[in-house]
């Protein structure tokens, strides 16, 4: 059986997975990224954690590649540079450092190009040539595929549209220290924002209130709106505004068939998909109208961005 | 000897001629657009001076097709759709009337796409896989070019930035009745409306003040920033400045080696150029700064459109 090593690198978490060429994650495992902060010591961890799911898999399996996923790489490059979550600074030679570890081929990407790749292969996409992923967890991510084909860009850094300061919003910083980056506002902690946010700017009760900041969470204030919390209704709604106003800045771009969405915001579902579809409607160029689908992944949650890694070296062996 | 029949649709000319292999323009013509209001009418015109061209060429060439470049064209659909500066209203099924008239093969494109696709065989791009063309005339055009591809979209509408709001102006009306939209600014029109806006805006003397809006030419603008007169070089960096915010915006959609520029304003030269190149490595986030250059048009300027449009068959017989 041909599988391949598939690795997400998150701030939180390093997870990895063997997946096969259907896109089914046979075993997974995750470790606390901060534990290994010297980057020899954590690659050697991948290398014994992927020795550990070899052996958990069984068989002889013939292990094609390891596909990467991780925030601020350059797939051209093999690099990672300067990532906002991640402890190593400049630029890193991901690649050509674990490949001594691990000799097989390699690739890196954007982990939201990752996901795009991983929708295209295994996912949504599979129908599609024209669509871009949306990833919506601590940060903002965009893949974009069109003509069938992941856009990389120049030297790898296409779709980095989280820190770009598109005049949506009124300058809050990003991670990076931008002001007005998309990803303060569209994304599972540009929602927490937009919660206190809204406490500064109405008088309505709420019961966030009571609630500090570092106590907030995605799923409560999912939950306050459905029980008919003001201030979260009108977070939702001022999040999927700006989100909105964004999606159609993108459409006249590449003319997607759908945005096809992912990460900790759209477990919200409704509070966010409908206001969402609502704008939408209202802000695409008439010729775009009715055009555009706004899809939610069809990739399972907790093996999505594994699998999504995978894509990277599995594309290199699509037999269509 | 092949040829390709290549033709330009604009709201004052209609431009067409014939083009070889290497991209030269062998013979071309023109015709007022607005003398023939009605389809038919136009689209016989359009025979007749083919069929002339091609006596005028002499020989026996072997016609491949026909290439069209057209404003508000869709690609996918081969109609134009509600075009601002064109005579029929509504979806025109151009491409299929045509062939009734010429049976070849036939392709319609966006007049900006076509432009992109001419730079990617014949001209700038020739040796680079992702960059952008602008258009800069009448209005404001983005052909984009990608893995070495041209971006057509889900039904071949991708690249139409020149009317979205991207909220980097003051809200002005686009001929779609848009406000804010980038071609009410970066665009020749744009600069003249500049012009007007500064003249409400600043004490400043300057020629311009006795001059009426429909009597500015931009070869006059040049010049009078040439004679550092105050509010022609604050005009141009007025446009110069939003300009720049919305490529640095799509350089972190695909990210481009290049812009390509085209059209009337890039007559202005160093006066739109070296603010442009300046405010652009401002806006730019720190992993693209460098990396992306303005360039201008390598086409000849009176025959681009026209080549760029024989793009669209010639891509078709490429053989490398």
């Amino acid at each position: 059986m041909e599988i391949v090593v598939g690795i997400d690198i998150g701030g939180t978490k390093t997870k990895i997975g063997l997946v096969n060429k259907e896109g089914t994650c046979l075993v997974q495992t995750f470790f606390r990224t901060r534990d290994y902060l010297d980057l020899d010591a954590y690659q050697l961890q991948i290398k014994n954690t992927v020795d550990g799911l070899l052996q958990e898999l069984g068989g002889t399996p013939i292990v094609l590649g390891c596909g990467i996923g991780a925030p601020n790489a350059s797939s051209k490059n093999g690099t990672i540079e300067n990532p906002a979550n991640l402890a190593w600074k400049g630029s890193t030679p991901f690649v050509a450092k674990l490949k001594e570890k691990m000799p097989m081929p390699m690739r890196i990407m954007n982990d939201a190009s990752a996901a795009a790749l991983g929708e295209l292969l295994f996912g949504r996409g599979k129908e599609m040539t024209d669509f871009i992923a949306i990833t919506l967890g601590t940060g903002f991510g965009a893949g974009i595929v069109a003509n069938g084909k992941l856009i990389d860009g120049f030297d790898g850094f296409a779709g980095e549209l989280g820190h770009v300061d598109m005049n949506l919003g009124d300058g809050r910083l990003t991670g990076l220290g931008i002001p007005g980056g998309l990803e303060a506002y569209v994304s599972a902690t540009g929602l927490k924002r937009t919660i206190v946010y809204m406490q500064a700017q109405y008088l309505d009760d709420s019961r966030f209130r009571n609630v500090a900041f570092n106590d907030l969470h995605g799923e409560d204030i999912t939950k306050a709106a459905e029980e008919g919390d003001v201030l979260a209704i009108k977070a939702f709604d001022y999040t999927a505004n700006i989100m909105a106003k964004a999606l159609a800045n993108f459409t006249a771009f590449t003319q997607p068939e759908a945005f096809i969405l992912m990460g900790g915001l759209v477990n919200s579902g409704k509070w966010i998909l409908e206001p969402l579809n609502t704008y939408l409607d209202q802000y695409l160029l008439e010729v775009y109208r009715g055009k555009v689908k706004i899809l939610e992944s069809g990739m399972e949650g907790k093996t999505a961005a594994i699998c999504g890694a995978a894509a990277l070296i599995w594309e290199n062996h699509q037999t269509n």
